[in-house]
Parts: structure tokens; C-alpha cells; sequence
């Protein structure tokens, strides 16, 4: 079986500029197939407020309204998609931006309104795996940004992390997948305020007793139950760390079975 | 040789929201390969307002400051784009929205500055036209919008009549290519004052005479050089006309050599 690469970047890497021009030349130097998924970062905010569109909160979650879906379809799939798809292609990488709804590449449903009504948010649902492997048979690199639609016309705002665990768990039908989230740490800490804490590796025991215990940061349970969920869905290889980690063997937490 | 639709909608049609959607249920009708290119419309001009980014016009021409072709990519390849493919995916046609930076569908230089500096500009050089035909072989339908890039990191605006032509004359090697530029007449008029005044077919020759005359509405010559260029480099078939032209035999202008 092929392996196939699938490395997902956050608002840490996207909003800064020169971060984000390292991390697309390492991108650009892996070989053989790879996908990149992109998260937003502050900007929507920033754009939100120009723009004078209101954000709603629930529980410290963001409220996806029509307006707030435009905004982030602009500047998701229009400015970021683009731009880290144009650079690439300056580095030799042929790359191709995706929503979910181009190629029918990611499919959601909007998520039920009861209890909270978060808006025009997707719960995946599935997955055009075959299109992915013909454009990675061509030597194409997909750049999928956190969008994904529900077939009936409507685009939904989509978690970027859950989006990269279930595309690299629907790709191990066709390739060994190495899935690599990277984020502003060198990996999962064992305490917050010390950057060398890091865990080399986790699995599902240890996790479970370290949340029991309250050492992992509540923002770090979700990214890795996306973790814990691909290795099940036979993901090969699961890495939370430093952008880095995608060309170097270090700065980085394993997460296994 | 297999028969290929290239299809151009402009501001007129993606300003209007019943007129898009009419028009995207007769496109998804189309039976066979097909391409869709759209411009942008003034939108552009009312975000550039909203979020305080000056428009410089020379000799009436926009220019495309780094400014102005962020707010255009957000536009163009993000809001545009998506909303159009998201609805084609609805309508049962599996589209797959494109910048030219996308796959290396579309490039580009950068227009010279002298002898009037129009800002991130491009003049097309080359369509990967081996990419559109593994896309179109999928049955997937290439949704692109008004934007190239360099090859060198550098998305340009591109006017999307010229895409169009271009793309129907690269795409000429593998398809007999039908041309539509699609607008808000039902065809070249004799009088723009009178809508009955079409002119059912319109060769070089008579086009020289009237364009002499001074008949033509200056903002019709570019088209008018587009599809005879686009003839010459051979395209099968040009016409411009109503958006309904696509699925009916009446409202158009059959442009011939």
C-alpha cells in the first residue's frame, strides 16, 4: 500500500506569514501523495468586526449564522485556500484548493439544532475517497479548507481537525496514512508551562486516565479524540506536534492504540 | 471528437439571485462535458466600500492593488465560487470550483506597468489543458473564476471573457468546443435601444464594417475580438447571447469567421 501524508495546519501557522511560508516549503519537500487541511485562525474575527457582522457565543463556541458562513467562505475558501495553494504551486507542489463541495469531496449534515443551535455547522457524513485518490494518482496535493456541504445546496462551517481524521481515515481504504496535526506546541504537554513536558507517546489508556486526573487542557480533548477515532478507523500513524515534525523525527507526541 | 460546452455568465446573472439559480438549473441540464466561467460583478465594489479600501480607476479600468485583489479573491474564488458549485452539486452536476492557481489550471504574467501600471493584472500564457480533460473525463464539470496565477506565488485578475476563449481554444485539441458568452442582451443588438435588433450572425468582415461605423457599443468590442480570436485558435461554435441561448435554439448572435 502507498502512504499517503495528511497534515493539518492551524490559526498558528496561517496567520503568520513567515510561519507559513517554512511550513509550505517543508510541505512542498514530502514525497509521494499528501493532502493539506487548513484551519481559518483569528481572522474571521478580525474580518467579522470590520465588516460589522455581529459573532454570537454559545459556551465559548461560535455561532455560524448566514452572515458568518459568507464571511468565512470568502476568507477560508477564498483567501487562505488560494493563497497557500498559489504559493505551493511556486514551490513545485501541484496543489488544488477544496470546500467540500467541489469534486463532491466532503459531504455533511447540518447539525441538529437541539439543544444549542450553532448554525450553519456540518457533522461529516462522508467522504469522496475516490476522487481524492484520482487526483493524488495524478500527483495533484489537495488543500481542503474547513468546509464542507450537505448536497442540498448549502455550505457548512466545519471543524478542521475532524475534517483531517476523517479524510485520513477514509483514505486508509487506499493508502497507509501518517495523519500530523500540527499546532503551536512541540507536542502534547504534560504541563502548559513546560515546553520540554512533552509526552512522546500517548495511547488510549494513559489519555483516559490523564484527563481523569485534569493534566491535559480541556482545548486539547477534542484534537485528540479525532486522534484516537482515526487510529480505530485504521489511520497508521497519528502525530500531534510543531509544524516541523513533518520533515523532522522530533517535536512531536505519537498517539497509538 | 467528444463535444465540450464552455459557458461565460457575468455580473448580470451572479448579482441576480433567481437569475443564477435559473441559470444553474439549465447548465445542470447540459448534457455531456461542460465548462462554467464566471466573472464578478460589482459586489467587489461594495465590499471595497464596506471595508474602506479605496478603488483607483484609470481610463475607467480598475486597478488591482494587493488590496483589491484580496478582497477579489475572497470574492471571486471563496463566495462566488463555492455558492455556485455548492448549488451545481445540488442540481446533480458535479462541479469543481477553480482558481488558476488550482492544479496549475490557468497561468499567467503579470501585465507590464508601462505603460499603465494596472496593478496584480494577468495576460494568460497557458491552460493545462491535460488537467481540464482528466476533470471532464471524471464527468466532473471545472467552475473557474477571474482569477490566474504566475506560477511564482502570484494570484492575478484575469478577465474572465478572456479565460473563456482561452480555455475553449486550448481545450480545442481534445473537444469540438461550443463557446457561449452569456449576458444581459439577447445577442449583438444593431441598436442597444432596441432589443428586437439582434444580429443573427456576425462574421470578421461585417463586424470591421460596423465596429467602422460606429454601431457596436464600445463595451461589446473586447467580447467581439474574444470569440473571433477564439474562432481562429479553432473553436467549433461562438455565441453570445441571453443565458437561456444554453438550453434553447434562440436569443443569441452566432459569431462566424
Amino acid at each position: 500500500m502507498a502512504k499517503l501524508q495528511l497534515v493539518k495546519i492551524g490559526g498558528n501557522v496561517i496567520e503568520n506569514r513567515e510561519a507559513l511560508a517554512d511550513f509550505l516549503a517543508d510541505f512542498a519537500t514530502l514525497q509521494g501523495p499528501k493532502i493539506l487541511v487548513h484551519g481559518g485562525g483569528k481572522e474571521a474575527t478580525q474580518l467579522a468586526e470590520k465588516l460589522g457582522i455581529p459573532v454570537q457565543l454559545i459556551d465559548g463556541r461560535r455561532v455560524t449564522d448566514a452572515q458568518n458562513l459568507e464571511l468565512i467562505t470568502m476568507l477560508y475558501a477564498g483567501k487562505l485556500n488560494k493563497t497557500i495553494v498559489a504559493k505551493l504551486q511556486a514551490l513545485g507542489c501541484n496543489s488544488l484548493g477544496l470546500s467540500g463541495a467541489d469534486g463532491n469531496s466532503i459531504r455533511a449534515q447540518k447539525r441538529p439544532t437541539d439543544p444549542i443551535d450553532f448554525g450553519y455547522v456540518g457533522d461529516l457524513t462522508q467522504v469522496n475517497d475516490s476522487f481524492f485518490k484520482i487526483l493524488l494518482d495524478q500527483g495533484i496535493s489537495p488543500v481542503c479548507c474547513a468546509l464542507s456541504h450537505d448536497g442540498k445546496g448549502q455550505l457548512l462551517n466545519t471543524n478542521a481537525d475532524t475534517i483531517a481524521a476523517t479524510l485520513a481515515a477514509s483514505l486508509s481504504a487506499h493508502f497507509e496514512v501518517s495523519l500530523h496535526y500540527c499546532f503551536e506546541k512541540k507536542g502534547v504537554l504534560l504541563d502548559l508551562d513546560d515546553e520540554h513536558s512533552v509526552i512522546q507517546t500517548l495511547n488510549k489508556s494513559s489519555y483516559k486516565q490523564l484527563k481523569a486526573e485534569g493534566v491535559l487542557h480541556t482545548g486539547m480533548l477534542p484534537k485528540l479524540e479525532n486522534c484516537f477515532a482515526a487510529l480505530d478507523a485504521g489511520v497508521a500513524q497519528v502525530r500531534i506536534g510543531s509544524p516541523k515534525m513533518i520533515t523532522e523525527s522530533a517535536n512531536y507526541t505519537q498517539i497509538i492504540n
